[in-house]
């Protein structure tokens, strides 16, 4: 190992965080006061607060439907922004400090515009910079093609920025520096006791981020996983530490469950009375897959009368283009009725530990029967369970199963 | 010739051209208006409305003196949204169309940031598009240096990129889409009947351009005059032509005076008793340019006591660095006082035919004395007259002085 290389951290900060031009000055000295402790550092920033959707807003005044190319273009102005202004307010305070775009580090994707996924990306550029002790700042969210045309990440692309960069840099960590202290056994503004996590693993958090947990974009923790790069969830604003996502280590599975997730985000769908014969529910998911719905939960029955119930979950956003699908194909599959219902909640708990333990279903239901809340759906994974239930009980229900697996600060942790 | 080779029109529509929605919709119409008349297509855009003077805004409120790199890395954002949006609108109408950034189309400039100049443009990718039947939007007032560094080229830099690309592209003419129908004999606020005119030759243009008409930017009219580049200037949003600016053609010596311009940006700044000796003034002219500041008319009377007073005029945004740098240098120079005077006006007749005729400083002059208008300096060149009069006159002035070289419309041009 060459000693004379410094050890690099790369530190994501979202919108809310470069939200004005205080919020950036606010940054800067964050950041000087981490390269103070000997760090070399590379930051990530997105656009300013709403930017992002002021563009897109731009945008649909011109367009209904905009080609993704120029909407790449648009949005991608957002964090060329914010970097130029965190280089000056770094500047601004004696810390030598560059910025580039996406483009200019080589962040080289693939085609797919507004949600390109990293192909490559060349260190040179950034290494050179750290070495003559600059602060390097990279445009969070976008790329570029092997056309040169500019290409963004999708929604929370600025994260899977920071998890690609601290990779190719060896970094010794990757800080998510957002507007919570860390990931929480659930929802603060839910559950009044919910307790920071010191740690978690990868897998308890791309549960956690598909389940609806907004801290940090799923397919970032896929890749932080894949590649091993540790990453540090914490506060852009206090000094505390927050929580580390890591790679899974024995004394994890001590823990039944790790955090109560609640999605208020989702619909559900029920095709009532499809022929029970083969072929005709794989129809039904085929055209949503092809009109780019992603659907969640899935549940059949089993049929007793040659026809059966199929009810599943899409994104509210997703509804208007499911319904119109649905209403299609549904006399091809035989279906008597389609009911949609926007009041639903899921309510999920995660955990490593329960892959070794059983009994965690039956607390989980418990909890919620003893609050007399009604389960319509039930779906579980390895280390998940997840149940849709009405969308008002949703507050009484996480906060029910938080206390029933003993999650919050305080008492000591409830083993399974 | 090759047949097939369609003919290429380069537009340039500048911020007030594209400042909301709409506008940017009226630019999409005339652009397949024109494309429909046979031509291929480049647009040149600036940044919407008010765009760059928000960025500054922003960057001033976290760096006093922000670094000219990190500057242009964010105000070059500007353009970009600009040629998104116009692509956008395009597609809406059903004109396929795609926008490029500087660095796309490989503007290349030197380093020499906010002011930089255009060392090569490659014209591939844009050929190409224009190939595929699109209209080609490239975004103004940008480059980028060889180091990738995005680079910007000074203000009113879009009419540089404009001019630059009718020049490789080899195109019919270059047309400046802006908020005026074309070049006047003299600014129509101030002269009611201020005439258009049809044509002007290059040097007239660069002369009214830097005599304070803001048509066109100084400096693209040198480069256009250099490659014999065809310029029409015209408005964005009405069907009438407007005024060409090309080559001196020789009935244009018919005319004594074109225009006459009034240019209130400047201030006087007068050295009193200056020693009389070789090297002194050159000193005070020295340190003047090392501090960039811009100097434009220079006076200084025969000395007949071994001192000499020496004025001279300097844009007035130049005028604080002015005075700490003279200050500075006075007693070096035996000076005994500086007066600083922003209350005056230059105005300005200028005509290619003046080159051949006489007589033209004494009908300017007579027509200010007939006014009793005073005139405190006077700079003269081949094809112009300036005089520097009080600022609270220059409307009066301005009027006499067309007036009296019959420029306005409907009379018959007075020979000289």
């Amino acid at each position: 190992m060459n000693m004379d290389r410094k050890r690099v951290i790369v530190q994501k900060y979202g919108g809310t965080s470069v939200a004005d031009p205080e919020k950036i000055k606010c940054v800067a000295r964050r950041a000087v006061a981490c390269k103070k402790r000997g760090y070399d550092l590379v930051i990530v920033v997105s656009a300013l607060g709403r930017t992002t959707d002021e563009l897109l807003k731009l945008a649909n005044e011109i367009s209904a439907n905009p080609a993704d190319r120029e909407l790449d273009m648009l949005i991608s102005t957002g964090e060329q922004v914010s970097v130029a202004l965190l280089a000056m307010a770094l500047n601004e305070i004696g810390q030598e400090a560059i910025s580039f775009t996406g483009a200019q580090v080589g962040i080289i994707t693939d085609s797919s515009h507004t949600k390109a996924r990293i192909m490559d990306i060349s260190p040179r550029r950034i290494s050179e910079q750290l070495k003559k002790g600059r602060i390097v700042i990279v445009a969070g969210f976008q790329g570029i093609n092997l056309d040169q045309d500019i290409t963004t990440l999708g929604r929370g692309g600025s994260d899977m920025t920071a998890v690609a960069l601290a990779k190719v840099l060896k970094a010794e960590v990757c800080e998510i520096c957002t507007d919570v202290k860390g990931v929480y056994t659930a929802d603060p503004r839910l559950v009044k006791n919910a307790r920071k996590l010191d740690s978690i693993s990868y897998e308890e958090m791309l549960e956690m981020a598909s389940l609806g947990a907004q801290v940090m974009q799923a397919r970032s923790v896929e890749v932080a996983s894949k590649f091993n790069v540790p990453i540090h969830v914490r506060s852009s604003f206090s000094g505390g530490s927050g929580t580390m996502i890591c790679k899974e280590v024995s004394e994890m599975e001590d823990v039944l469950v790790r955090a109560v997730t609640v999605n208020k985000g989702e619909a559900k769908v029920t095709v009532c009375n499809v022929i029970d014969k083969p072929g005709k529910a794989s129809r039904l998911f085929e055209v949503l897959a092809k009109a780019g719905v992603n659907v969640d939960m899935i549940i059949q029955n089993v049929s007793r009368t040659g026809s059966t119930d199929i009810s599943f979950t899409v994104p509210v956003a997703d509804l208007a283009r499911t319904q119109e699908v649905v209403e299609k194909v549904s006399s091809g599959i035989g279906a008597e009725g389609i009911r949609f219902d926007k009041d639903i909640a899921k309510l999920s708990v995660v955990g490593i530990g329960m892959r070794s333990h059983s009994g965690v279903a039956a607390k989980m239901f418990g909890a919620l029967a003893s609050r007399k809340i009604n389960i319509e759906m039930i779906s579980t994974s390895e280390i998940k369970i997840s149940c849709v239930i009405r969308k008002n009980a949703a507050g009484e229900a996480v906060r029910a199963v938080h206390r029933a697996f003993g999650l919050h600060g305080g008492k000591k942790r409830v083993k399974g």
